[in-house]
């Protein structure tokens, strides 16, 4: 009857499969309009299946506007369908274009990625089971908009152990990783700014997000003791600042306490804010961490933080402290775009570090990175000579590299993928086009010693044949 | 000497607490300008600690410009600090005003919110230990902007076993539930498109997102056959249509295929893209799941799925089902926003899926949410009789409740919450005002039989305060 088929292996109900090739047969002219059905009695004998099936198809059909019926009469099917012999999905079918072709055992010097091979996976696994099977039934529902309080709880006694803030819970808001956080502050802060200034080079992603935002960019120089705060003149009402006084991206460097004074000072005589990017103050290896800027000026001051570096970028977990005058808007704006962390992955974490682990975890971490940066600055002399300086200040997990003879040259970087390695120019990370020749930022935290020495070796081979100057002085040196 | 003290049960080290005095003795302009420290020696014996102490300190304020080193000279003060006397944090103090007092026991018949006391917790606690504790090192890393392979493929059987979706893991993004899915969506498609139709009510979320991207809203009317598509009658390039059609959000009504296939036809002539927002059409208590619009125009139709209400909010997990030509597109402006979704979340889920628990779960929580539908719909007959009609089709957690008798009459619904029970009126969920008056949604996924039942006498107490006529009708009847 009506050509249907069933197919007893087929992955789908009778049900299903019936409804299936009744639309099928509507939209394709087959049955047309007006077109009366068997009665569900004897569509049911002639195909041999339950009566129940065919009752639930028609039913199903009629709610879905295919058929219709009219009392007495039977089941037709409905008008104002179209004929849609073409039903194949063409949107399904063209695949994707793949990755392009390297040699998988690339050595990336990639900045930013700490070693997830020591992730203290059992641990956590024991945290996160845990919370799961501990907790009250609300924290599988969306949650505090800002976040868990034990979160953030166990955030402000964290804060003050290593970065000397002193902040109540009611200032902290939990964001799914920094870059969120940034989002979130783009979105909360609209209303009265409309304009960013960053540091030039910066890390790139925070910078396109404030982009799509639709902020107007404007890059400030950096120098050995930070952004050159004094080169924004102009700073008047709907400026935001976003700067990364700790450890500064890419070059490492430290914002100094007459500039400090000077960007608060500014904000605080202009009404605006400034952002403080902290996302590795924990990794310093000489001396003790430093006072972040939101400790001069918590009113003016937004702290940035995340666990991506200290634990791992897939927790996707940061934080942000806010000035209390500002709480309430950025809650809102949160509310307002929906943005919510797992509460279980919060619960989680707020007992791992409540626990002490997480202290523990740094301080096991920042003995391997230093020797990491160590070794990498070994291998680089040794490679290179005189060639290079490293630059940058005794922490995290990158250094700043410059190659001198360099020059004004354009280095083409990106090729020595060819030599199985892959090597990073301050260009991705800057607005401006050709200011950093020859400088190149060296992430270090996710190689192996081993890794470190072959990629300098690779990279060694590399500036042999594009830079023969720089060979041919170490041959005759 | 320079009157420092140490706390030694303080919590900070005597490195951070020496650092700390000094700062701000330099800040408060105690110590000038020029000012000449003791040398190490003699400072580390005066305070009777550790010279390594002291010299750690005088390094440490050096790299943050608070003093300078002469060679020969000793160590000073330096220049251009400005005296701050006033360093309390201003910003720390308010609290943030609290939430208002409600009695704790209210009834809220919010929609949308599952039986989180039902989710199988041991089961998900299982499998998230045992992805932590499996798991390459790369799932602690941001992971392939797409989401998980594993996820994305089983995703792709779940879509064809529960909906018919036919699609390719290449065609899948995993977003932090379907709220991040628009923001994307918006941000990736604000290239072209610039205007929304949107159903009017509507679910009010998805609305404020696209109003703080930019997106002028234009609201189209629902009835009980869905979204009336024949009045967008202007649809020229540049508008985006976002519509709920297996159970439109929150009457209830199906999209019948008289109007998929008018709005498919539309999108088609004005090469616009038309958003399927599929919250929920897993749980049809009658006949089978509808086929998603997606099914009808692969090329067209942007399916976005979550797992938010088939498992729980806090999962943050949805999915977007993207025609071919716009997958790089996504994926290139999910990369540029950096929105990440924890890789070890979404490898438990695919194995969670893989292993059949979803499916379990969906087929256990219909018939627990069709016993609730169907005791809600009891309690309501039963106390207010004539006056109200149920609408909506059998699906979900939610059912439309229209009170016949309030006509265009203004209730205080809010005011329900001084009886222990907060409802939610259709003025929410619109962009016009005063449309819906007496319409109601009821969710009850997450209440328990007892609660529905209180939670319907106490508004009936409330209505019989505020809306004596259907006190007395019933009275009388």
């Amino acid at each position: 009857v009506l050509g249907i088929r069933f197919e007893s292996s087929h992955r789908l109900s009778l049900t299903r499969q019936l409804c299936a090739q009744l639309r099928r047969q509507i939209e394709s002219g087959q049955l047309q309009e007006g077109f009366r059905l068997p009665p569900t009695r004897k569509m049911a004998a002639e195909l041999s299946i339950s009566r129940n099936v065919v009752m639930e198809s028609y039913e199903q059909l009629m709610a879905e506007g295919y058929l219709i019926s009219r009392v007495g009469a039977g089941t037709f099917v409905a008008g104002g369908i179209k004929e849609n012999a073409n039903r194949i999905a063409v949107g399904n079918e063209k695949p994707v274009s793949g990755q392009d072709d390297v040699r998988e055992d690339v050595v990336d010097f990639i900045a930013g990625a700490p070693d997830l091979a020591l992730f203290p996976r059992k641990k956590w696994g024991k945290y996160l089971q845990q919370a799961v099977i501990d907790g009250d039934p609300a924290l599988f529902d969306y949650g505090d908009i800002r976040g868990d309080i034990e979160l953030r709880e166990a955030i402000v006694d964290y804060l003050f152990r290593m970065k000397g803030i002193q902040c109540r819970s009611e200032q902290i808001i939990i964001v799914s990783g920094s870059a969120e956080g940034f989002l979130l502050l783009s979105k909360a802060l609209s209303a009265d700014f409309h304009s960013l200034y960053i540091e030039e080079p910066t890390v790139d992603f925070i910078r396109d997000i404030f982009k799509h935002m639709n902020y107007r960019l404007i890059p400030v120089p950096v120098d050995r003791h930070g952004m050159d705060v004094e080169s924004m003149d102009q700073w008047e009402l709907g400026h935001l600042v976003l700067v990364t006084p700790s450890h500064q991206f890419p070059t490492g460097s430290v914002l100094s306490i007459q500039r400090r004074q000077r960007i608060i000072e500014m904000a605080e005589r202009a009404g605006n804010y400034i952002m403080e990017d902290d996302y590795d103050s924990e990794f310093r290896f000489k001396g003790i961490p430093i006072p972040p800027l939101q400790t001069l000026a918590p009113s003016r001051v937004i702290h940035v933080g995340t666990f991506s570096k200290t634990l791992s970028p897939g927790m996707r977990i940061g934080y942000l402290v806010i000035p209390n005058q500002l709480v309430e808007t950025v809650a809102a704006m949160k509310e307002q775009l929906h943005l919510h962390t797992p509460p279980i992955l919060q619960r989680a974490l707020a007992r791992f570090i409540r626990d002490g682990h997480l202290d523990r975890h740094i301080y096991r971490m920042k003995a391997i990175y230093k020797q990491k940066r160590a070794y990498l600055v070994d291998q680089l002399h040794e490679s290179f000579g005189e060639e290079l300086t490293v630059h940058g200040d005794e922490a995290g997990m990158h250094v700043q590299v410059e190659f001198m003879k360099c020059g004004a040259m354009e280095v083409p970087w990106k090729d020595a993928i060819h030599y199985g390695v892959n090597v990073h120019s301050f260009g991705a990370y800057s607005l401006l086009p050709d200011m950093h020749p020859g400088k190149l930022v060296f992430g270090y935290g996710h190689l192996r010693l081993d890794e470190i020495r072959l990629g300098i070796q690779r990279l060694k081979q590399f500036m042999a044949e594009h830079l023969p100057t720089i060979q041919d002085k170490k041959h005759s040196g």
